[in-house]
């Protein structure tokens, strides 16, 4: 018995974490983007709506440029990677019209948000959405290589590594010169930038980039003290005890995790995956909530109170992305530690966010674990971290082989 | 026995209220006051600490200038108002000190933090800096006649008013022409600061701006068809169907009514302290969580989901400040709803805020009115709306007649 049952158990793991693949694409493609696909469309005024309640019924017509940006991103992947369906083209492509249109100023620099019109409500405070415009455009030029998309993508991420190490400019409220922190979000979002615009970018410069991010995050930014990714530290890496500094954010470090994964499997880098994937089992374990489950949003590394009043809630694209994660991790290491946090979190997941009702997923629950806003998308959750992980989930369990107990039965 | 208690039950309930008044000033003398003359006191660099922890231990050393500028009024307030002890006037001066020689920048505006020592972390894109210091040095005029405090008040005011309607000058992120929305904020505390100015500013002045502010406040926020007041409105007074537009704020619409209150007995016009008590209440009702208890803490006027996350929160000032709210409404109208207000205000709050293990209350409670951060001080909660409020219920509910009862019984 005991034998047999360890040859046998392995086996029926092995077939339970590869049929997830199949509930994710099936969830991606009959639930979750038929929701934006007959709800976000703006047909009047170009782009996507994002502010969209329960149903999928628009409640804010505002368009904010991360998600417009996302949306284009999306819809290209899909048709790059999963299926060439005009349909989906032609949304990346509507997306793409208004934000070429309307997104930047004449220096290309992204607004924040516009109203329906396209005419601007906030100045280009935030280099992220540069970032997810570069990266909306990249995605569609691989779907349609127009000229025109290739050089929006390739322009905006110069202009990204220029604004690099001053993002917010003029609208900085940081006094210069007392307390200048260096924060964890460029360097993870160009450790993913860095793959997703490959293909438009130099040689040289992707490589040069590569290395430069794996430095920040592994070394800058990660503390080995603690295993665990901070937020925001001094210019020379060292630790600030101030708010700001102790402020820990276990989905970031998750999320890019996942990122340098897929650097360390670019660079056939096995040490960097492990390490990685250590890094990202540490801020599981530190962020997850035994009182109540799910990852915490905010703490902070002292155990003091921390600014943020929302450090409590549970937010969909912390676990989605924590998804990702344990599911590379796993098909990585096949580390059996992965495979559990992948089934916590899918326990947890589906059954707190996912909505019984209707289409896509609730975005903010509170500590408990109860639906805090009943909304599907807003300012900052759009067509993006739901679908992006469902697919990535799907794609990387997919290719795990296939256990010889499905020829041995 | 109807008719027993028909005479005896309101004399009960007078007598009740009164009570308040002693209950509210051992609060603030015996449990509150010392909570701040005990740990908040930076000897060694000046200024006060706040981010202070439930029993009183420093967990962070940044200045924030509200704080400063608050935690000197009050001082002073006290030393003016209730008792001249050297050692209150002592701690004002102690404050002022280190706002007058690091708070502000060569222009005279005034930073938003700065770090321990002084040296500046937020630059001054936040007007309320300018008002809570111009409050705390125009008391502490009161209090020590000295020509500069008299000096640094009149100017920050002055400052205050000519960057009224531009406050955020280069900070701020909003695209021009777009969507121009006043802010409730600024006009709200004006109705306040300018009584609080009234004995250094010229007299002209001060009712001209006083019918100002009464007009923006009561007539331009204020819209008689919800019969509350809006966050922010167009330019021409309008509603804006916008997160900003729809965006209410019940504690503030309940504070600003008490301000306007007090302007009320300053003009002697009984028509427009009715009209503040009645939209109080609307507020109070309009906010108040039925399925909790407490008053939430922002709200879509159209029942959408908005942007704050904190929304459900139930927080320390907005309760306090509806004491002092309803204690006022009470003391000019006798109307009952009032005192059943203040009663059930009351009920929660000492219940929910207040510290049974160590002075001062708690700030920050989850929607079920559970302690979310266990600070007595922090970034933004400082020595201001809790002893302001304990002074200002006492003050109010003192004045209330002796009731007949008391020579009868």
């Amino acid at each position: 018995m005991k034998l047999i049952a360890g040859i046998i158990i392995p086996h029926i793991r092995i077939i339970y974490m590869k049929n997830y693949s199949t509930i994710y694409k099936e969830e991606l493609l009959n639930n979750v983007i038929p929701f934006w696909t007959n709800h976000s469309i703006d047909k009047e005024a170009g782009g996507y709506f994002t502010c969209l309640d329960q149903f999928g019924k628009v409640f804010d017509t505002d368009k904010f440029i991360w998600l417009q940006g996302r949306q284009v991103w999306m819809f290209s992947m899909l048709y790059n990677e999963l299926d060439n369906r005009q349909e989906w083209l032609d949304i990346a492509e509507h997306g793409a019209h208004f934000l070429k249109t309307y997104g930047s100023d004449k220096e290309g620099n992204f607004y924040f948000s516009l109203d329906r019109y396209g005419k601007p409500l906030v100045q280009p405070y935030n280099i992220f959405s540069d970032c997810f415009a570069a990266m909306g455009f990249g995605a569609l030029y691989k779907a349609n290589p127009v000229d025109e998309y290739a050089e929006i993508a390739r322009s905006t991420f110069e202009n990204i590594l220029r604004r690099r190490n001053n993002t917010k400019g003029k609208y900085s409220k940081i006094y210069p010169g007392t307390r200048d922190l260096k924060n964890f979000s460029l360097p993870m979002i160009l450790s993913n930038l860095s793959l997703e615009l490959e293909h438009i970018l130099d040689k040289k410069q992707v490589d040069s980039l590569i290395q430069d991010v794996i430095h920040e995050v592994m070394e800058v930014f990660y503390r080995p003290e603690t295993g665990l990714i901070m937020e925001n530290v001094n210019p020379d890496g060292s630790f600030s005890d101030s708010f700001e500094g102790r402020l820990m954010n276990p989905g970031h470090t998750i999320e890019a995790m996942w990122f340098i994964m897929d650097l360390a499997g670019r660079l056939n880098d096995k040490a960097l995956a492990e390490k990685a994937i250590t890094i990202a089992l540490n801020a599981l374990e530190y962020g997850w909530d035994e009182q109540f489950g799910g990852i915490l949003y905010f703490k902070d590394i002292k155990g003091l109170p921390p600014q943020q009043l929302e450090w409590d809630q549970k937010l969909w694209w912390v676990h989605v992305e924590a998804l990702v994660c344990m599911a590379k991790a796993y098909q990585i290491s096949g580390n059996e530690r992965c495979k559990a946090w992948f089934e916590k979190l899918h326990n947890y997941t589906w059954k707190h966010f996912r909505d019984e009702q209707y289409n896509e997923w609730f975005g903010y629950l509170n500590r408990r674990g109860e639906v805090l806003l009943p909304l599907k998308g807003g300012k900052w959750k759009g067509c993006f971290h739901v679908p992006r992980a469902l697919y990535q989930v799907s794609k990387t369990l997919e290719n795990l082989p296939v256990p010889v107990s499905q020829f041995n039965v």
